[in-house]
């Protein structure tokens, strides 16, 4: 069986978790807590992050992009990161701008401060980087607003990578029920449409033991 | 004529002009001083950062991994990201390694440092980050050795952007005289090899108003 290592609340996780999915691949989740750098895992990955994937002839992959990447050429039921040269440079544009601007602005930040630093027992959340991290998704936000109000989905006609990068960085931000979704009813509009999606039913039903979500995190009409 | 928007000291620009080296495709520099926020060049990347890559007929690329991508796809004379799926993850590993982990623990600190700080007026460098960039340089550079021991080039037999990657960010420390070559041979062997190929000859060229590199820079026999 197809093996994947993974965070809960690792956006780059849910991005490979979702993509599996809409390919319709089976998989087994293996839940990796990398901060005990455990041999074992290292020798899989030596950056020692999450997701890694160990296909069912023990091959090995790292690096969520790469992933991906791999899974739409072996997989090509179903592609996600577009048909054309132009549309896959769009698509790949806004995957970077989720998985490195959105998630050094806004998701990494407030993972760390109100899960992570527990875990680590790095002393209590610093108010004033959950504060710029909220200010940033305001403008991230205002960008999916942009976006949807030109195209049918973040990379154009067809629902992408793109969008299935952004609603991995969302859902672990809905989960710890930092998102005001009223202040939002354009990216709301499309978080449901992505929400809907059988896809991201094993997303929804996440319940992390000691941390449970909020109640509209896996309801549809939120 | 193609057009790069980019910095002297980005890796992420050197990446792409070192791979539009290697497939022979003509192209202009235009320096862009992206802490201006320019308007103009805002509307072709909002993320406001380089490289930015606008093609003969217009076409606007932004993000230095969905540029590469690109030209992978549309100009197959040479190929740089592999042949088959399993190499082509391996040299996507590998870019993401360079560009993330040793961006962020390395190049990115060690440029800001260096030179950012001066152009921003944000005062002096602070010695403990640059201290701790360069112990963490000692482990990536042990990865080079490790893996140049068992392939010819970094992702596997063939010269790839892996290699590319890595020479990107390298060229840049080695441009601030941050390396001291006689500790690390392998990577030594290894850069030499790369420095030697003509896609190289720009860069080596490259001569920042006011920050002139270390002699050993262009030097071959360094």
């Amino acid at each position: 069986m197809r093996k994947l290592y993974h965070h809960w609340l690792s956006p780059f996780s849910r991005k490979v978790r979702i993509l599996l999915k809409e390919k319709g691949l089976d998989f087994q989740l293996e839940v990796e807590k990398t901060w005990e750098r455990r041999e074992d895992f290292l020798a899989l990955n030596p950056a020692g992050l999450v997701p890694v994937l160990v296909e069912h002839d023990g091959h090995v992959l790292a690096e969520s992009q790469a992933i991906c990447e791999y899974l739409d050429e072996v997989y090509p039921n179903k592609l996600l990161i577009g048909f054309d040269p132009a549309t896959r440079a769009e698509t790949r544009r806004l995957v970077s701008w989720w998985d490195l601007k959105f998630g050094r602005e806004v998701s990494e930040p407030l993972v760390f401060e109100k899960v992570m630093r527990r875990f680590l027992g790095q002393g209590h959340p610093e108010s004033a980087v959950i504060r710029i991290a909220h200010q940033n998704m305001k403008v991230h936000f205002d960008y999916i607003a942009w976006l949807t109000e030109r195209r049918t989905w973040l990379a154009g006609d067809d629902f992408s990578l793109a969008d299935i990068a952004a609603a991995a960085h969302i859902s672990c931000l809905d989960y710890l029920g930092d998102i005001l979704w009223e202040d939002h009813p354009a990216t709301h509009d499309w978080y449901a449409r992505v929400k809907s999606r059988p896809s991201m039913r094993p997303l929804l039903a996440d319940h992390i033991p000691g941390l449970p979500p909020p109640r509209h995190y896996a309801d549809l009409d939120f």
